[in-house]
């Protein structure tokens, strides 16, 4: 039952995604801003070392704007190395880099790194500083790797919150199936290709007739032109129809209504 | 002389990056907030259109914590169509998908249909809607694409600043050199094979000498964890030569300064 239990354990904790530390932050505010940075991305996992303003925090609640889950379930530390001990592979975030030899990634790489720890059966944390001065060397020693996120250099002032929003960001992008560019057709369907040239030889047929696609050598180059602009604007099966309906109005002999005149 | 003051002109815009259009914002803040993850990631061409609390506002620009070209530079609109007249290619930002045909991206690809815009000589601009309602259809019908941010479907409240903040960065990725993982080495640089194999025989010739590897059967094995242990640090050749000190300094006879016992 003990096995069953630790599995149940690891699941939660799987779930919960990277861990989230916190060190020594200052404002309330932005620990309440950075859970929810956290939870839009699906992750949980809060982890708080010595916060300025003590714990529970409201004005943390406040800012959470309803990540209640995750200020709730917010655990304090007193040191970095007890807020990481349960942790295989731990990124520090930082601003500069530092004299120290270890791998700084980008965010993006930072976040394959922490979904291949995961997958390897591990659990990986991400580390940030108090907002004022970032991470202190002795914090910086404990991780695996630097994370950097490549800014504007003359503008480089990244808030603890939005760093860990591109972090969470990151995560929930390396882990996720939405396709990277796609089309709804609500009430609809893409048009056919038969329906499309259905359209394409009204269309002509019409302009054959009016004497529009002129001169003849100038006419497979005009056809072309106006079948790829139909073409690119992806029609829909109803848009398709409704087009027909624009040129056979179009090319009614008279207005509706009115008859040749007398 | 006019061709050169529209070149210039034309660079100016291209660096700005694309324009980012708030459609009717509520809040200074926000249109700070947002201002300020625009300068990080290098855009700089704000549009607002019918900001509710009017423009200048000082809010946005205490919010913009030092984003001032931003805030200066904004130029306000009486509509959406005046303030992308100038765009070729419109992204409109939801967070809901809407009954119209439309490719639907996300951050990372608007980024890259903006850079192909930008590439091919154009102009692109994203648009974002009010915080609360977002945009309107009407001002939907006038974009190319929509995107929206792939988030946790149990709590998708991103902010109209995160939001912003989550195309700048893509923008600015997209067109970023950054290597995705690197190594700096202050005042050093790393080993040579050459360096690390020689204090692999150091301290396998050691470990031998004091009959650590045995039996002969696990020697191969053995010689194949430590040597794999120092591999996988990426150690520099300072930290080379530390360890062949460390090494050297273990397997003296005495401890320094004692000789043999008379």
């Amino acid at each position: 039952m003990a096995g069953t239990d630790q599995t149940r354990k690891d699941e939660a904790l799987r779930e919960a995604g990277p861990a989230v530390i916190l060190v020594a932050p200052q404002l309330g505010e932005n620990i309440g801003t950075a859970a929810r940075a956290m939870l839009n991305f699906g992750l949980t996992d809060l982890r708080l070392v010595r916060p300025r303003d003590g714990w529970p925090n409201e004005r943390a609640r406040a800012a959470a704007s309803g990540a209640d889950e995750v200020i709730d379930g917010a655990r304090l530390f007193a040191t970095t190395a007890e807020a990481i001990a349960d942790l295989d592979y731990v990124i520090a975030t930082t601003a500069r880099s530092r004299d120290m030899v270890k791998p700084i990634l980008t965010p993006e790489t930072a976040a394959t790194q922490m979904r291949v720890a995961f997958g390897a059966g591990g659990r990986a944390g991400l580390l940030f500083g108090p907002e004022r001065t970032g991470l202190e060397n002795d914090d910086i020693v404990l991780a695996d790797a630097l994370m950097m996120v490549p800014v504007n250099p003359a503008f480089a002032s990244l808030n603890l919150a939005q760093c860990v929003l591109l972090m969470s960001y990151e995560w929930h992008k390396a882990g996720d199936a939405t396709e990277a560019a796609r089309i709804e057709y609500p009430q609809t369907r893409p048009a056919t290709k038969e329906e499309l040239v259905g359209f394409f030889h009204h269309l002509e047929g019409e302009l054959d007739r009016f004497g529009f696609l002129k001169p003849p050598e100038k006419r497979p180059s005009m056809i072309r032109n106006l079948r790829n602009m139909f073409q690119r604007a992806v029609l829909t099966e109803q848009e398709v129809r409704t087009l027909r309906g624009v040129v056979a109005a179009l090319t009614r002999r008279y207005p509706k209504g009115e008859g040749p005149p007398d």
